[in-house]
């Protein structure tokens, strides 16, 4: 992509109206644009990160065994009324009253929805175990949305929902989708910690949040500091007792949000404790027949009788992700985009835009990146080269090939790579086969 | 995928709130479930033709040189105020408030919202042309929603946005969706034609709706008989010239929907003149300065006096394009999907699961098939033959391959082709290559 085509309008000054780095950096480098109060458009280069954290969830659902629907982002409020919660939920719930006067709601959650698609259509224990997920638009009418789409009001979010014939198989479904989450934000250049969650009136310790560390997290964590060297599973799939042994390998180490840290009760060696601030990214919950039991969600179990379905709910915030990605990884220029994430894997600076020999070996290496697959955006504007660079700082593409004057004479590409800030002078060949990840 | 481990809610009988043969095949297919009127959620097999269909668009948007970005569903009353149309718009707009009392509504459509960002960051006619799009969910009120997702109030919609410095270049603008359009309708193996449509108050002759032909279609068309032997522009990219010259090609004929047709006026031949019904499935439209001038949307020109941007619009139905291309491709026993959108690309069929030769062969013909990156639904279930034959000509998957005990002592593979209802029996290592695409 050739920046002097695309639409990138970043900001040279800080935003006044952002208070947290990643909404700062988000409205500096031009990924979005408030609409109203917690609501965003998403501008190219916000568009293409959000479309790369999606499909990395997607495959990691997919990989899982989970299958994936698309419910729509309006209900009708008599699903919730038959869950007990259309009265319950209180403020955040958007409510709409359509043309015909019949009252609908934009979904928050979809545990309703996806329980009525579940009865209309399976019987048997012999679909069991099922896990539906979708990635959708959801609202929440937050009363001070704030944080840019960290804390938004329309918010896309990947939720699944499983469903099993007894306690020990949506155990198995639990833990499944426990090291899909590991699997999960490891591949987005993530370090996720799970934290045992409240759980609420169900009890039991089938409840976790992950976190990601950031120092600008909105949350207190405590934990063990073995965990975070802990390696993240990579097997393509596991049987029930190795989901088990890793989810038990995890949650051996201490690990609370300060709402569930008592440090009275906490037997973990001072010196082993860690104490940093994390971010909410997702949420895994067995809630058991709390909605199938009062939406009549029942299959036949294998001696004939009626059994009403066990189920789990798994959360992750897409459009949160952004966002905690950035807070997790930016330094003083810009942000530092994980390559499984970036919008594209290069930056192409053109030192000389005007001067012939630079434009053609610029366009040359453009072509040339173009043709072995590389995503690279070519910045071949009449800008200052101070300002190139400052920009390609900004939006944190993962590499940077720089071509001048001085480079087009001996042949030579700088290339820069914007985690570490280590910068080689290669040729024109070898820059395309470390970039193409040849080498 | 094993449909052991698929959730594929198939209807042996056709459901009788369906009154179109896509409503119907989709609720058969378990493509669909509707969540409340106008309004469905999408099961796994619905799911994947979705969003084959939008990565289809995608790819053509962006070839066109259009940049995707994604717009909120949910938008401020004031935008739509500044237009004028928050009052006009009348019922089909469902207007929201929230929990202070500000009024919103869900997005009908997005020229306010896309103008509103275009002003918000282009300052000058060096930024031009620029071309937008986003594929985001949309909603229209429809008094009487009916023939399932065809005319549903919650559908997905491909909306681009073009700005230009003068009516020249929105012209050239309005010619490359054109042929984008031409493309897109062809990969999705339907014939789809241009009709000239009406323009509304700005005049002009620069609207077009593209029409897909099929016999249950909405609207009557009418139209030259050598319209649909002209061939699709196959070229990665046109000059401006070019693309005015394929637009005269595909406007020279006569072609109109039965509101603009006026047999009087029509100077075709009777025997040239076809009538047959269309569903339309995508709307272009130049519409100037209607929204860039009261909405201040001007840049500075080459001479630096302020200039209002010339704009157009152009929209593609994906949700309706699911139907649409079901009414246009099927037969008595089912959907038949073209290659570029059905959900899989072929069926395995096991003829005697259970049967332990019969499994055998079945399994390790189906680890071939995943090897080679062929997408396949296997029918590994206990169901009869017939039953698993049929279900298979229900979905519409292009391909068939059936495994059964004859088959397994001579090595056969029996492949059919759901489009042609032609049969081959080959070796395992032929249907594979076959299936491939390798031969």
């Amino acid at each position: 992509m050739r920046l002097s085509r695309y639409f990138l309008p970043t900001l040279k000054e800080d935003p006044k109206e952002a208070q947290i780095v990643s909404h700062r950096l988000m409205l500096r480098a031009g990924m979005i644009q408030q609409s109203s109060a917690g609501i965003y458009s998403w501008l190219p280069l916000g568009q293409r990160v959000l479309r790369n954290i999606e499909q990395v969830v997607r495959e990691e659902q997919d990989r899982a065994g989970a299958l994936e629907i698309l419910m729509p982002t309006l209900q009708p409020a008599d699903l919730w009324r038959e869950s007990g919660r259309y009265d319950d939920y209180g403020k955040e719930m958007l409510r709409i009253t359509d043309r015909h006067d019949r009252q609908m709601l934009y979904g928050p959650t979809n545990e309703e929805q996806v329980t009525d698609i579940f009865r209309s259509h399976v019987n048997s224990y012999k679909n069991l175990p099922l896990n539906l997920y979708h990635i959708q638009w959801k609202f929440r009418d937050e009363v001070r949305p704030r944080f840019g789409i960290m804390r938004g009001r329309e918010f896309l979010m990947k939720d699944a929902y499983s469903f099993d014939l007894d306690f020990d198989g949506a155990k198995i479904a639990y833990n499944n989708m426990f090291v899909a989450y590991l699997k999960t934000f490891a591949r987005l250049g993530l370090k996720a910690i799970p934290l045992r969650a409240a759980t609420g009136p169900i009890g039991g310790d089938l409840s976790h949040e992950f976190i990601v560390l950031a120092d600008t997290g909105e949350s207190e964590v405590f934990y063990h500091k073995d965990l975070l060297s802990l390696e993240t599973p990579d097997q393509a799939s596991y049987s029930a007792d190795e989901l088990q042994a890793i989810v038990d390998k995890w949650t051996g180490y201490y690990a609370a949000a300060d709402d569930m840290h008592d440090a009275a009760a906490c037997d973990v060696a001072a010196d082993d404790l860690v104490t940093r601030r994390g971010i909410e990214v997702g949420h895994i919950f067995h809630f058991g027949d709390k909605y199938s039991k009062i939406m009549g969600a029942t299959v036949a179990g294998p001696d004939g009788k009626d059994v009403t379905v066990s189920m789990g709910s798994y959360g992750i915030g897409v459009s949160r992700l952004v966002g905690g990605i950035i807070e997790a990884s930016h330094d003083y220029d810009g942000i530092i985009w994980p390559e499984s994430v970036a919008p594209f894997k290069a930056g192409l600076i053109n030192l000389k835009s005007g001067d012939e020999p630079c434009d053609q070996a610029c366009d040359e290496f453009y072509g040339k990146l173009q043709g072995a697959g590389v995503e690279v955006l070519y910045d071949d504007t009449s800008g200052r080269a101070g300002e190139k660079f400052a920009k390609m700082d900004l939006i944190g593409l993962p590499w940077q090939a720089t071509i001048g004057p001085r480079g087009v004479k001996s042949g030579i590409v700088e290339i820069k790579n914007r985690a570490t800030g280590e910068k080689q002078e290669l040729s024109a060949d070898d820059a395309l086969q470390l970039l193409a990840g040849r080498r």
